[in-house]
């Protein structure tokens, strides 16, 4: 990923793309010395989890409308690192760069620039700079230089900062960034503690948190304090040929995780520096080698699929949370978009991944949302539900930080794509105990709001009113297919789940009736809610309709919308776009990927139908219209819509990477392989695979655990599975037992 | 109206009960001495069309939401006045009060208080207070104090102010109150003005408006000057049997009416002072008696109905805009709920009134909203429409006011109900000239809109998805039979006024294409979609259905709904709601009522339907049922819904009267009785009555203008129609002549 652009908006993106994160802390790849005065940055570290409490304002307020929303916060800025040389500040704004470039080493786990330098006074250097977050020790970031004089021999001067003046970054014509900027964090102490750290703690004032950031480096300093900031410098000399280096140390410690905050990042910050940069860089590439031997994707044919692919799986794994109190923001740990809060991205884009090939961040993740069950709890009763709980449609803390319901609160869905991953783990893992000591209790939970916000119609029919689907260019509607059928299935498994743990497993299941109070009759009530659940189905068309409403609209005017004016939600008033047959994002076709439940026939025309009415004005969209046009064949339109699923970022498409990378649409670009042109599948009945190979490729290659086996697939001339324990395996709908390897035929396209 | 409660509460609900206002100017009815320092008060001085321009807060905003609204301004305070007598302090809340009541004198155009009142020295003093707002000059109110003496001999001193200190009433639970108390208006300059006058002027920041009050009296009275007030004091002494009396002169002129609002304000005041107190008094009486001449309404048989009844005309008088710059706000300008706001209430609810009974000042109501056209059509364009004029929801100066568009901009039907009032008053009037030079451009580009958000189905119907209808228990759905059925009554007159304007006068039908490029094709188009308009039905249920969605909805389970969750809104999501059958107010009665186009038998039928779902949670709402019920010949259910509307602010049954009257419900009261009662209609073949009497009255009696005749109808044991000049009746669907007078059988409901 090498990268030489220097014009501000392309800096902008490049901060997002270089980020370096580790789950816990996230370090935009802002330039340490800095840009010209005039160039806009997001100078960025965030803590997954770490957050502000922010009073929603609203025009005209009503019941049950949020108060508060997380924001997470812009935390104690320690990256600033300037090098002054016989007066002349190090910058590639000044002077003459005779070379430059950065990339993001996703194999050994950092950010790298190398620049070869001629001052304003002509002195010439080689500067290499190399930062990273630790995916060991997940408070410590380090920061190395290596300055090597060419041609000059004379003083040199460090300076490194640990800045607590910061503020989160604002954008008031964009929905999809915080429109308001201020101050959250506000900076409590600051201070040297044992002559050679710097420490600044910063508090919120609404949660209640602390953060303390510590600074240390590998060679000598002096300190100055000033009001919020605290200065680090060293003046030193360089000779002709000599290459100077030193590594800053960075350790965030907050109250979220800790009591003692600034004893303990002191103590991170010691043991890391005596330790030295080099450890941390060798552990980092030990970290990373046992990762990529699992997620490694390898795809020969095109060397920047697959490194976009990598860098997608690398992304994900560097955005996760590892703890009870983090999970992953729409933009993980690289940007301010949609304020770091966590949506059903995780469960349905984000999760596979893991589920696939990391199953401990999983079942993290997964427990997430056990975690806060019992906010959601009161969030059911908030919104007028007897039972039950209503998973926040975005959240930091665990509450509904929604401030628009038609496209938030409304969007029911989330607690069947809660249900949904609990579902999918647990059929890759056949993790039992997990399902009963967490899974069951969260998937019955949010099933009962089904049956709150359902009702049998007169024929006996189960219906669904006034929700909104995956596509937010639709709101508030009646029998939203993917709603519907959703949640037929989520309510399926808590029946299944009930009866099979509960003859299994008599005690459990009495606990289990006793604690959340079941009874007989809800069961029941459920069971008859699946079976009769609703699906608006157009005999004319074949198709399953969007929702109720969709047979009455018209298309959107495609051919009269100019370019300029995508994506629609920020040129059209959202009535203009909910009037139309027009979507933001796959809906239908999601339901159909998800639940691969309908027929071939019904899925292709429902494709077209669909296909040529979504904008993709969603990151979301594009890998769910891969996946399904792998699924039905059509190798070409699969190709494309990967292409357009694994550059988003890379080409930054939606012009808007500078707010953070798309991290759902990582997961989207993993799930296009994976469940696109593989086809894999996992059903009741076991772990299914359908592959297509398309004409641009020579060879796909993956691994994925499946009932503890590690199975590594492989589509080449052949199907190739191999796999470390027996297993079944149904491929191109026909069972195979797999003792260790197995070859089969398959559909390549022809060139 | 006599009233002597001294609660905190009903003290706040008489500020909005006995305000005085004439329509530019209005006064809350607070205490000039003020109450005890730990009540509450909403002291509050309005002008009409006097706003500020506040920036609307999203939590998540989006494309084409409005970025500021206007709020209209509580203004500089001149209410004050303190009486001492022997360093007591009159007030009602200390010494003995042997009687006091108060009332609003709707006759004569004042209010009063009475008081009968020993000091807590024991000096008894009888003081009488009587406070107006001209309607004869619109700018200036006065206050009028008579103090005698009884027992007492000595000083007695008097103060009164006139403050620039105001904010305006906030409460943040309440969605139908500003949630935001905050400062809106700033003293810009405080003096006295030729000795004798004081006067403080105030502007805004953002809407960049100025008002100036000045202040003076009819005796000699010291000023000093504090930083934002004015203290006027009097040092006198009273004798035993002798009476005191003096008079407060304010002034109140702006700066959207004057360029020079404090020359203006002086030689207004100095004028009035002059004339005395007296003077304005009187002339207030004469000026009533016109218009109690046509306004009077007489109810035999419930004396507190007809006072009530009287109480609504007035206050409907006393709230409408006299001039371009103003119309009359949700509550008048009796108090501060809903800002100040504009709404659909103008047209459907109050213009009734001014159109049967002062037609200058319905031209005036109508022409604002010629007067803001372009405001419309600018907003037109903003929600993606290639032309017309999208009437804002709620506004003052023209533009939309409304942050919450589900029940805001959504409710497209006002572009209909604006169409309507316009067509009433020309069936009416058949004042052709003002349809030539207002109205016509107004309803065109108020249809063009129908156009843009509807389409033809590929039955060739034509179907309008994605609006709000009145019932605002239900949100964005498609094909709302009000909406839908309104557009069709606009788009009917359009083509109807084309035609026939057109034929009669082709030079100003040319000037009007040219002008409003209207082509024949659009014309056409409209002819076809009215022709074609879908609306809702239900076969199996025979009536139609509110909007496409109804049929899928449960009905509330009113049942468990305690009394104490009402109004739902303020007590439940608005998801909740939108999931159920339950209406906010009356949406397919109303259409029935105003159209008066669907059998009699589908009406019933609906009308038991609805009614059963309708909470009557908005004030709306009652007065259609009454006149609904009556039209159908259900006596007893319109006696009771009529009771529901005439007493709600005067007995205060929404609880919310004191943040100001429910002027819609006020001009539904009248209704009730001309609509309900009467059963009066316009339409195209001329004016229709179908009388119908509670058993609980003997007398009805009405006047109202048709066609520059006065007409009196009365309902006694007979019909009686007198009129001024010949006119046609059609009375229970049979035509008369009438040429002064007639006498006809009808339905009274026996006893």
């Amino acid at each position: 990923m090498k990268n030489a652009r220097l014009t501000n908006e392309q800096l902008l993106v490049d901060e997002s793309l270089l980020f370096v994160g580790n789950g816990y802390l996230g370090l935009r790849g802002n330039f340490e010395e800095g840009y010209p005065s005039h160039f806009q940055t997001i100078r960025g570290t965030y803590i997954n989890g770490f957050y502000e409490d922010v009073l929603i304002n609203y025009g005209e307020s009503a019941y049950g409308f949020p108060k508060t929303a997380q924001k997470m916060l812009n935390i104690i800025d320690g990256q600033t690192i300037v090098i002054r040389i016989d007066d002349d500040e190090f910058s590639l704004f000044e002077g003459e760069v005779l070379s430059f470039d950065r990339k993001l080493d996703i194999w050994e786990g950092y950010n790298e620039r190398n620049i070869d330098w001629i001052s304003p006074k002509g002195h010439h250097l080689l500067i290499k700079i190399r930062k990273m977050t630790s995916f060991e020790q997940l408070e410590l970031a380090v920061i190395e230089y290596a300055v090597t004089s060419v041609n000059y021999s004379g003083n040199i001067s460090i300076l490194s900062t640990l800045d607590g003046n910061v503020i989160n970054y604002a954008d008031e014509n964009d929905p999809r960034v915080s429109s308001e900027q201020a101050r959250w964090l506000y900076v409590d102490n600051v201070g040297i503690r044992d002559r050679n750290f710097a420490q600044v703690t910063s508090v919120t004032k609404q949660s209640g948190l602390k953060v303390t950031a510590t600074m240390g480096h590998d060679i000598d300093v002096e300190y100055e304090v000033k009001e919020n900031i605290i200065v680090a410098f060293k003046h030193d000399s360089i000779q002709q040929g000599e290459t100077l280096t030193f590594s800053k140390f960075l350790v965030y410690v907050d109250s979220v995780r800790s009591k003692e905050s600034e004893n303990e990042g002191l103590k991170i910050l010691k043991e890391a520096i005596e330790k030295s940069s080099q450890y941390w860089f060798d552990i980092q590439k030990r970290h990373l080698e046992t990762f990529w031997k699992v997620a490694k994707i390898e795809v020969d044919g095109d060397a920047s699929v697959e490194e976009a692919l990598n860098y997608s799986a690398y992304q994900l794994y560097a955005s996760a949370g590892r703890d009870a109190f983090s999970n992953i923001s729409a933009k993980g740990l690289s940007g301010e978009g949609y304020e770091g809060h966590y949506f059903w991205d995780t469960e349905i884009y984000m999760l596979p991944f893991f589920i696939l090939t990391q199953p401990d961040i999983a079942k993290n993740l997964l427990a997430f949302r056990y975690q806060t069950l019992d906010m959601a709890r009161d969030r059911a009763l908030m919104m007028g539900h007897k039972k039950g709980a209503k998973i926040p449609w975005r959240t930091i803390s665990g509450t509904e930080c929604s401030a628009y319901f038609p496209a938030g609160s409304a969007q029911y869905h989330i607690n069947a794509d809660v249900a949904y991953a609990y579902i999918q783990y647990y059929l890759f893992s056949q993790d039992i105990d997990f399902m009963k000591q967490i899974g069951y209790e969260v998937i019955l939970e949010t099933a009962r709001i089904w049956l709150e916000i359902g009702h049998f119609d007169d024929k006996g029919q189960f219906k669904i009113p006034a929700v909104t689907g995956p596509d937010e260019y639709t709101a508030i509607v009646n029998n939203n297919y993917y709603t519907n059928s959703m949640a037929k299935y989520h309510m399926y498994w808590v029946c299944k789940l009930s009866r099979e743990f509960g003859e299994t497993d008599v005690e459990w299941y009495r606990k289990m009736q006793k604690q959340l109070i079941i009874d007989e009759a809800e069961i029941f009530e459920m069971e008859k809610a699946y079976q009769h659940m609703y699906l608006p189905y157009s005999e004319e068309l074949g198709i399953y309709w969007q929702d109720d409403t969709f047979k009455d609209k018209a298309d959107w005017d495609f051919e009269s919308t100019p370019k300029n004016k995508y994506p629609l939600l920020l040129h059209y008033h959202p009535l203009t776009i909910y009037r139309y047959r027009v979507l933001k994002q796959a809906d239908t076709l999601l339901a159909y990927f998800l639940l691969d439940h309908v027929s071939e026939e019904i899925m292709n025309r429902s494709y077209d139908f669909y296909e040529r009415l979504t904008t993709h004005d969603s990151s979301l969209s594009p890998c769910v219209h891969s996946i399904m046009a792998a699924k039905l064949h059509k190798a070409e339109k699969a190709y494309q819509f990967f292409m357009k699923t694994v550059r988003l970022d890379l080409d930054n498409l939606h012009h808007n990477t500078k707010d953070g990378l798309h991290i759902a649409n990582a997961g989207g670009a993993y799930m296009s392989i994976v469940y696109g042109f593989a086809g894999l599948r996992i059903k009741e009945d076991g772990l299914h695979l359908n592959p297509i190979m398309p004409k641009e490729w020579k060879r796909i290659c993956f691994r994925i655990y499946y009932q503890q086996a590690l199975i590594t697939i492989t589509m080449a001339e052949k199907l190739t599975i191999e796999t470390t324990k027996p297993i079944e395996v149904v491929v191109n709908h026909k069972a195979y037992t797999i003792e260790d390897e197995i070859h089969l035929e398959y559909e390549v396209t022809s060139k």
